[in-house]
């Protein structure tokens, strides 16, 4: 079992500025460096209070390379449809490249209307960028001369510089949340899995088949190729010295996750997009996000190290997870919380739950 | 008179890898914070060997920021026809949180028929993209609610996030070459000045007087107001124990960075684009530079301490320059060079030559 830390900024610039924010990233990835944890994972996302703050993950990723040693740093994800293959392919080979040969490439489809209105690219597209763009990118890390051409790039015999580090290329993984199609082309590519299952605990099940389409394919697809998948759950961690004190720090800031995220999902409200089935009813269900619900139980790892401990088994257990992306910064918190929750982590937690 | 180091990585990948190269160019970054130069400059690139090592020169100065404390960070430039405002101005902004405040902004048109054909922008309108990226991003930057429409891009109600640390943004440049249209736009905009000569000494004339277009334009707009023009030269240095050693060692980088640059140019065999007069002819000039040409006297700063200290005064004077940017990484040098040329600056020339 691998543990990182998986950072989607959802800070109200009102209370919580970039420039703190990031002072914060920065000293919990060195931290996470420094314990021994295997990956940092930061997100892509424009303009709203959710994850806007970091709408280049790879820029990020650049300065932790350069405060770092060792930890691996993961796009958890970049997004296809708002990239050039030619750029993303590049710039992501630079963070390889500045790295030492650190980096994972996490893609996700992108799924915030704004997001495509701002950026001028047509929602019903999105699959279709995804697919075509990742494939693009994939050839320009490994082949010498590479042509292409789709409704949304065209390109002959392009080089890709600088060369990635790592043979053939940086571990790729994909992002999938509700659709059996995403599970299934991930896993027909051979590329590993990013599950973020939502906070509602009786979604889980849900979740769980979702995986196991994944693990099917994947072994019948690849099967004999001596490929293995891989699944990396990120969830949201808070550990302190009893369950009562974890759950009293973890829930507010839980609650201004959700809220944050049910503030973009309001972008949902006048859309529909037959490329996004039932995101119209997002909102909705975040909704059933409370304090009481998340009281009776959360997909949140929130409780003393002995519990955390025992949930993590049982949790990876359940969704044959290879990989644990913990989220710790969640509501904008401060870095007081932040720290102290990490440090217990990797204190009292990690010797127990770790390869 | 402020001083900086200006990098383009010209590197073939078969005789220099990115890893050694970016291993380098931190070590440069870092000398010159600690020195106390003012700036480091990278380049945006794509594919050729000309600058194609860094397609993001934000990613890199990201991790400059990560590595220094007091040094400020330029793109030199970015190439606003290859970006949507939106994510341009984000990534821009996110450098500038992650510095505290220390990046510049250089911007250029692109001048590359190869970058962009596979990037799939037509040339003929990288002048109209120039400005009106440029005019988008400094909305973003500083307006809350940016509404914006044009051929390129549009978009309702933009917030840019994070936030730009600086006020009201950061410093902006823009490069010129040729076009005295160019220089006298950046000047009614209130922008710095990038000027980089050629390498033949025989073209400096004409340079001088496209910086005096953009000197009195720059006056004539801004009379009264406070601003003042700005302008920024970047030239190849080297400084040895000896005037000699220093052109033995200068020459051959010279003449190589020159090779890669006519390589690029080739592009340029079989096109014409009226929005870059004379660039067909480009290959032709560039090839006027020779061995002897360079002996005889080039657009670079070669010599001993005591020669260069002359040289930086004459030329200075000539050309109006507030800050030098040096180009150190020509020709694919090693580390050893460029080191060695660097402290041999930093100790006895920028003593003589600084604020």
């Amino acid at each position: 079992m691998k543990h990182g830390i998986s950072l989607l900024p959802d800070c109200r610039p009102e209370r919580r500025s970039a420039t703190e924010y990031y002072a914060d990233a920065l000293a919990m990835a060195r931290l996470a460096d420094e314990a021994g944890m295997h990956y940092v994972k930061m997100t892509e996302h424009y303009l709203g209070n959710y994850g806007g703050y970091s709408p280049s993950p790879l820029t990020f990723l650049a300065a932790v390379a350069a405060q770092t040693s060792r930890i691996r740093l993961m796009t958890g994800c970049v997004l296809p449809a708002f990239h050039h293959p030619i750029q993303l392919a590049a710039h992501a080979a630079m963070v390889d490249v500045l790295s030492g040969g650190r980096l994972d490439v996490g893609f996700a489809r992108a799924w915030l209307p704004y997001e495509f209105a701002a950026l001028g690219v047509p929602m019903d597209t999105s699959r279709d960028r995804f697919e075509k763009t990742i494939d693009a990118v994939l050839r320009l890390w490994t082949e010498e001369k590479v042509t292409a051409e789709c409704d949304y790039f065209s390109f002959t015999d392009a080089t890709s510089l600088p060369a990635v580090v790592q043979e053939p290329h940086p571990p790729v993984w994909g992002a999938a949340i509700v659709s059996p199609q995403s599970f299934e082309w991930l896993a027909r590519q051979g590329m590993g899995l990013l599950v973020s299952p939502s906070l509602l605990q009786r979604d889980l099940p849900h979740t769980k088949k979702l995986i196991r389409i994944y693990l099917d394919t994947f072994r019948e697809t690849h099967r004999g190729t001596g490929r293995e998948p891989r699944v990396a759950v990120s969830m949201p961690l808070y550990v302190a010295p009893s369950d009562a004190r974890a759950r009293e720090a973890a829930i507010p800031h839980l609650l201004e996750y959700n809220n944050v995220t049910i503030e973009a999902a309001d972008a949902w409200t006048h859309v529909t997009s037959s490329s996004y089935p039932g995101y119209e009813s997002m909102r909705d269900r975040l909704a059933a996000v409370t304090d009481e619900s998340l009281r009776d139980g959360a997909c949140a790892v929130v409780g003393s190290p002995e519990s955390v401990v025992d949930t993590i088994r049982a949790v990876t257990e359940y969704l044959h997870a290879d990989v644990w992306l913990w989220n710790i910064d969640y509501g904008g918190q401060p870095r007081e919380t932040m720290e102290s929750s990490l440090r217990l982590f990797v204190d009292e937690v990690l010797p127990h739950v770790s390869d």
